[in-house]
């Protein structure tokens, strides 16, 4: 018991059980773009990964140039499903942005919808949301982000294969 | 040039080579208390790599009960230093609290200091304060917490050692 990972895994809790879809690692490729900058191309590597016994799931995310391989962003925190459908979701961005998404899932469907509630410690950046869908077995999202510039529109998309 | 680490490791960036002595998993024992709760005992891994090219060390951490080996807490983020010996560290807690840290750090002492600018989506706590100090090759810290009934004080102190 040294958490060295030797011990079995813990049993998922319940809340995360509808999102036990997500838990894993995902890679593909996205594109970004928006009105004030050129669009672009990226590779990405997501993980969801449960700590069991507590109602959440941890999140990770980087991206690197298609070309060179060299890192771009990334980010990670916490997502906190609850049993009523609504789900809460904690970001700290390398950019040093941190946010508080809410929104709902659907574990049916397979669709999670998060809005930010908070973007704190960003000079430009003002809201984001987020749409992950499973499609065929692959997980697709779209982010929207508003600045102090431009109302909220479609910023990256990508489309992600589970490893 | 897939990100899937066949690559070699990129270049260490300037802004994080005073920082660089923290690069690596540590993993120890920690204790905690507050003059609200009992005071108790925990296992840690604690992980800082540096995805390259970015003046950035990612962060994360995991705590578990040393009896049951049962997961605890966990919080990720990024820390930002900058060659004038600040910092910056913001950090997403899988309880859902959010925050922004901002201070200093030591290269030759190799000690980095933290309080917190901004501290989110919290009910009770207000204020956070990190202190970690290399001694003896060790990594040590200490946190200290204020919440709604209490003000700034002792919370949690560790001592690790790299894997």
């Amino acid at each position: 018991m040294d958490g060295s990972g030797t011990r079995p895994a813990p049993p998922v809790h319940p809340a995360v059980g509808p999102l036990a879809y997500l838990l894993g690692t995902w890679r593909g490729q996205g594109e970004g773009g928006f009105p004030t900058i050129a669009s672009f191309k990226y590779g990405e590597e997501l993980q969801f990964s449960h700590p069991g016994n507590k109602p959440v799931i941890a999140y990770s995310q980087k991206t690197w140039k298609l070309d060179s391989g060299e890192p771009m962003h990334s980010e990670s925190g916490y997502w906190r499903p609850k049993p009523d459908g609504t789900i809460e979701v904690v970001i700290a961005q390398s950019t040093g942005l941190i946010e508080v998404q809410k929104g709902t899932y659907n574990a049916e469907e397979k669709v999670v919808k998060l809005q930010s509630e908070l973007v704190a410690n960003a000079s430009k950046v003002k809201e984001i949301a987020r749409v992950f869908k499973l499609v065929n077995g692959e997980l697709s999202y779209v982010v929207e982000m508003a600045t102090h510039l431009t109302s909220l529109q479609p910023h990256l998309k990508a489309l992600l294969k589970k490893l």
